[in-house]
């Protein structure tokens, strides 16, 4: 990290003297070490920046408060004029704590990983009570400890916080039936310039509009979660995950539409994840521990070739994923489906994570590797599949684009792409930044959603207000004047900032 | 209704020909006729004051524009201060027609009921699209001629509106299994003075906060909704419901907590509801067709008194049905349930819209009849049950509380009640508003939720920040003000108006 390019802390002595005096100065780090730590997220041009060198994105300071220390911070970043990016596990893939706009006197990364409690677990209503700096295996630690799973898992589990999924409107791997995260909060403090938000009450409530689903994707923009109350359940007695073949991918999404309409959230499995030929392709020449040669003399003796992947899983208690197998059995057999067995599934629930540390190895070698993924009606699906493709092609000329389906819903599913390409050594900032934008264009035109899990972050934000029109725009504004009038509160994410 | 005393239209002509411009004169009425129909909602205070004669909440006019001449109507409502009661069904139980703040020139009430097609049907994503202002019965219709049903069924469900169950966040009668209005809800329009929001996109996204649950429960108070898409499903094949008795209200919900828990959403009952033993023995006293004495010497030969009468109801495909089925019987046998077969649950479905016939007719006689709900944790029920109960005989003296707990979620359940007092002939108005405001206050410091499906309306509106805080306020506020800045947006509703 030597050669990385650093400019030196822009904390004037005044603020940052404010800081020491209520943190303490352990928890006020201005040192190199601390600042490229929180110099990025986890996008392909985060990285690339920092591979070639380029830490300006870096904050000028890093604090480390404890919860009740929270709104004295903020107060005193609103007086001295300094922005605030919120950080949890840094694993934004959209520039989410990297963009912070320089408009202000100086930025600092107010890092949560002192919020790391199970505050509270309330067994009767099965709810429990994080600290928002919780890392995904703590929060799974500390819960196994009582019996309890959240079952929240996206891919950067490992990492990434409860409070950073609770902003970005996180979906988990598991999320066709355990529920995104927006379905599984159901409370929250959210600590803004101007005051605390204490939202949630009761299971369901009347009471006017859902402020909550206000601050659930707020992306820091609004203020600091601090804590949030979720769904929790007792750790099923059994999991039994499958690999399938399907013929081809129009078959698979019959096969998808039929599991979500037909059997619905509750019967459905539990994990939905259905691949394209070409991912199909790559899983079987990348998976160390998928028997391959088995799989694919399996499917040559029935007349097949691989065709397209598929995992399901179910969890529970064994009577009901009994039940629940066989009738998802019954659609995949009569969509033309081949059960390869329980090794399959075993081997994705075992690489589920691995797939960031692949790219670090790609990128190594010179490669353009990033991801992508929107939502839409399962009407509109096949169509957006093939116009990304066309789009990454007509942007990239040679390129690799691997398409997964998963995360279903009664009308439709979440379609997410890995796009591999040579790297353009002389811009590739340029090189993806133009194939984002036309890739982009290509999904909102083709009725899909700008973003299913992602979040907006700084990649998205100039196309938030083709999903969520002028009108939309001036309400997050709106929001936001009255929460964060000086417009400290993760400056240029979400939201534009105003030129 | 002669005796009614009206206030003179306080429309001036100047807007009145404006409007005439703009609708036509058949569309602009001033007619006492007109004015009385919309003069208030359902709720107890509303009937009262009508039965009374005072109809001084009437509008000054009722407007009943097409969809696309909405905008133009708004605009004009804003150039004269004119303010604007958008009108679905009238069923609003808790003021929300009725309570327009006269602090502008006039009043119009804008009734939606020419807003009342099925626009489309989805048929691969199994959604619909609906103009606000169709009512239960015509949405029912329109789907069932397709084959499909929304499955939503509030007990106003005859006269109310789509567009009103949007508006206040509304839960049907099997909302367990076929989900809250604001989980139905995929998209919506709503017009609002300074422009129109066109919100949802896809079956899920994480593109920031989620804007159209800040218009799910707006009542009015921001826009006027005029269409909204939701998932709908095929006619379910089968429809199983069924009676039964529970020992006591604590076996009952430690049963309906085993099922929201242990089988979750998908396989817990569509139907749940479980009444206390005051409303079984009132049940059993009022049912016409329920076949008490036969249930009464059924229990008895058991040893059992009637205790708690639970209605459960399936709906869907045979098999899926038989499975839920069984798995609910399994739960409800080891809480010492005992089934009451099949007509007891016909009885219900048969009579499930008919309680606000009975209030009329209690009214006639005298009576107070007033109805209040609200949600919590399985934790929190017991204690607030009783104390509900308390509060309204401290209140009210000699009174009958009939309660039910109905629509599970995993973590909670709401609490119905239906309260029957002697009327105070002096201050009928003065009488329940005490006792309202008594129960209300008690029922937020037990944990409760200030509405679980009723909405906010002008009776809670003085609460509802004892709900989401001064905090939460603001940011309705701030909304408010962006999207409505003269305030014209059924004024006095949802937020106290500014004194």
């Amino acid at each position: 990290m030597s050669e990385v390019r650093l400019p030196p802390s822009a904390l004037p002595a005044d603020t940052r003297r404010r800081f020491v005096e209520l943190l303490g100065a352990e928890h006020v780090r201005t040192d190199r070490a601390a600042r490229l730590a929180h110099a990025g997220g986890r996008s392909y041009l985060d990285l690339i920046r920092l591979r070639g060198g380029d830490a300006s994105g870096a904050p000028d300071a890093v604090l480390t408060p404890a919860a009740d220390e929270i709104p004295a911070v903020l107060a005193a970043c609103v007086d001295t004029d300094t922005a605030v990016v919120p950080y949890g596990g840094g694993t934004s893939v959209v520039g989410g704590v990297s963009g912070a706009d320089r408009g202000h006197a100086a930025v600092v990364a107010l890092d949560l990983s002192r919020l790391n409690r199970l505050v509270a677990l309330d067994e009767v209503a099965q709810t429990a009570t994080f600290g928002a700096g919780m890392r995904g295996p703590d929060v799974e630690r500390a819960l196994a400890h009582r019996g309890y799973t959240l079952g929240h898992f996206p891919q950067s589990y490992r990492y990434s916080t409860l409070g950073g999924w609770v902003a970005t409107r996180s979906a988990g791997q598991a999320s066709t039936g355990y529920g995104r995260i927006d379905e599984l909060v159901h409370a929250l403090r959210c600590v803004t310039p101007t005051g605390e938000l204490r939202l949630g009450r009761g299971p369901a409530s009347a009471a006017g509009p859902d402020l909550l689903a206000l601050v659930v994707g707020s992306e820091g923009a609004l203020g600091v979660i601090t804590e949030a109350t979720l769904t929790v359940r007792r750790i099923p007695p059994q999991q039994r995950y499958e690999g399938w073949s399907l013929p081809d991918l129009p078959a698979g999404l019959r096969a998808l539409r039929e599991m979500a309409q037909r059997l619905g959230p509750g019967l459905a499995p539990d994990v939905c994840r259905l691949s394209d030929p070409d991912e199909t392709r790559s899983t079987f020449l990348l998976s160390g521990s998928l028997p391959t040669r088995l799989v694919r003399g399996y499917l040559a003796a029935r007349g097949r070739n691989p065709g397209c992947l598929a995992i399901f899983g179910w969890e529970g208690e064994p009577g009901q994923v009994a039940f629940r197998h066989r009738a998802a059995t019954r659609v995949l057999r009569a969509h033309g489906g081949v059960s390869l067995g329980a090794a399959a599934g075993r081997s994705w629930l075992h690489g589920r994570f691995a797939a960031p540390n692949l790219r670090d190895t790609l990128l190594d070698h010179g490669l353009l590797v990033e991801t992508l993924e929107t939502a839409a009606g399962f009407g509109e699906l096949p169509q957006l599949y093939a116009r990304i493709r066309r789009s990454l092609r007509d942007s990239l000329g040679r390129v690799m684009v691997l398409s997964h389906v998963s995360h279903l819903y009664r009308g439709g599913a979440s379609l997410y792409v890995t796009v591999l390409a040579a790297r353009d050594p002389a811009d590739p900032v340029g090189q993806w930044t133009a194939a984002k934008r036309a890739v982009t264009e290509t999904i909102l035109a083709a009725g899909g959603t700008l973003t299913h899990h992602h979040a907006v972050g700084t990649d998205h934000r100039d196309f938030l207000g083709a999903e969520i029109g002028t009108a939309g725009l001036s309400v997050l504004r709106g929001v936001k004047a009255t929460l964060d009038p000086t417009g400290i509160m993760n400056p240029g994410t979400l939201l534009t900032p105003p030129s």
